[in-house]
């Protein structure tokens, strides 16, 4: 059986064919032109749906259904997306859009972090589990939740937005209008703009080598890797990151209890250094101190996930 | 058809015949006596179902199962209750240790908030909704998660322990070892801990004077009551107390988005002027502020709760 998974993107939106078992069986990507009309964007879309198929020599009515990932959330009744993060879309009949091109196709939307998670736990690290959810750390921090082998956006499809719980009551001012979300701590954005102010008061830091001076060159990596050399103020930021990081996750733990979590996104790419941390600061916070939790995994699919979690959306 | 319900306490054990739409038919109590071995309370518990069996002259087979509530939790998968607070029980095989005493009825153990929110959306304010996340707001704060109908534990049984989500990094230490945890601001135990800090400054406030200057008197009824009278330090501690409310609800929201909310525990019998100063103080703090979210209500069964939540656990 065959799917079609799309991945949109405020760059580039990626599509490709997958089968059941979640393995891509070609892919093929577009550039987003988000600054354009979203009519033309579907059009694209649609397009780009085509190739893929021909390439196969397959006609849409062999595909099971189309699935989408979108940086945004899709009302589940409606189909309508009420806006879309770095693409400008704002009430759109998506779903509605693509039956015109594909009109016998059952369509399927949800956000691109709970695509990513609903991908690993078909084809990638937590497969064959029933629930996980997925922590993409990386410009800001979003969440994919599967409960019962099936994603999971709650009842009005707002949730899952784990990013925006929050974990430091008037802390760091967020976008979303509230102060202290796991966000503003667990992101890739965190870790840069606490580096920036440490190092302002302690220029001796490898930091500072690292980023050849240049406070726009500090990055993550740049502070876990000055870390991993034991400089002493990239030590403590890295520690503070897991603290934010390792609470967030015990949130999860007491609200959702999932099998497993995984860790993606940019920031996970520290691999082990990372992982084994989070996994030794989050064992003191477990209420339930004698029984089992959460195993913590890093996310295997990488960019792939996208298309691949999109495509499961299909697999009812 | 017939459920027995069983509300164990630290001080009382209820039980009750429930049919299946969430009814109590009968009921009945004894004190729980915890300081007395384990194996003579599970005895009681046994003599109590029989006597409101013989009160309905109905037989154990008449029964379809025996729901029991706790204050702990109780491994899904071995039948264990690993620890349950204010009884001394530790590693207690109950539900093998209750088929002693019946032999041929299933046994369901389940959380005594879950099984709260359980009976609410059977037969209380949440009733007819598919997800719902109870929160008691009492000495500490419980939460009973129900997804797709059914109590969800998580797949460890650890879940739904959203009283100890951290809401303050670095905040008021907690039982459980973190800091900051829900609970330690949304509790009836958090309001009487600031109102006792606040009136020693404030020797003034109405509190004062409705506590007669007896600080162990104050009760966040007190406070309540002192916030209805336009009282400075007490609307102060109001608004405190809301606004950390609202902030556990919207991690609720973000993370889990049920289709209701319902406010339990002594703290919610301050009924619609609790209500009303949560619902404005959530507003702001929504992600997706065009989108529909869970309505918040007030817990409709009171003490019956525990009883014929805990019989519907049966319902499967």
């Amino acid at each position: 059986m065959y799917y079609i998974g799309i991945d949109i993107g405020g760059t580039g939106i990626k599509a490709g064919i997958v089968d059941e078992s979640g393995h891509i069986l070609i892919k093929d990507s577009i550039k987003t032109g988000a600054e354009r009309p979203y009519q033309d964007v579907v059009h694209d879309i649609a397009d780009l749906c085509n190739a893929i198929l021909d390439q196969m020599h397959l006609k849409p009515e062999q595909v099971e259904a189309i699935g989408v990932g979108v940086p945004g959330i899709c009302d589940p009744k409606t189909g309508v997306i009420p806006f879309c993060t770095n693409l400008g879309w704002h009430e759109v009949p998506f779903i509605a859009d693509m039956h015109k091109y594909f009109p016998g196709l059952p369509v399927y939307v949800d956000n691109d972090a709970t695509v990513a998670g609903l991908a690993e736990s078909v084809a990638g690290v937590s497969a064959g589990t029933q629930s996980s959810v997925f922590i993409t750390l990386g410009t800001g921090v979003g969440g994919g939740v599967v409960i019962n082998g099936r994603p999971y956006s709650g009842s009005h499809g707002v949730g899952s937005e784990i990013g925006h719980m929050v974990i430091r009551l008037d802390g760091e001012p967020c976008t979303c209008g509230k102060r202290g979300c796991f966000e503003r701590y667990a992101s890739a954005t965190a870790i840069i703009r606490e580096a920036r102010k440490a190092v302002v008061d302690h220029p001796e830091s490898l930091i500072m080598q690292m980023c050849e001076n240049d406070l726009d060159k500090i990055t993550a990596r740049t502070v876990f890797d000055a870390a991993k050399e034991g400089d002493a103020i990239a030590v403590k930021l890295f520690n503070n990151y897991v603290k934010a990081l390792a609470h967030g996750i015990v949130n999860i733990i007491n609200a959702i209890d999932p099998e497993i979590i995984v860790l993606g996104g940019g920031v996970s790419n520290a691999g082990d250094f990372l992982l084994d941390a989070v996994r030794e600061a989050v064992k003191p916070f477990i209420f339930y101190k004698t029984q089992p939790y959460a195993t913590i995994l890093l996310a295997q699919l990488g960019s792939d996930a996208g298309i691949i979690g999109a495509a499961m959306l299909g697999k009812q």
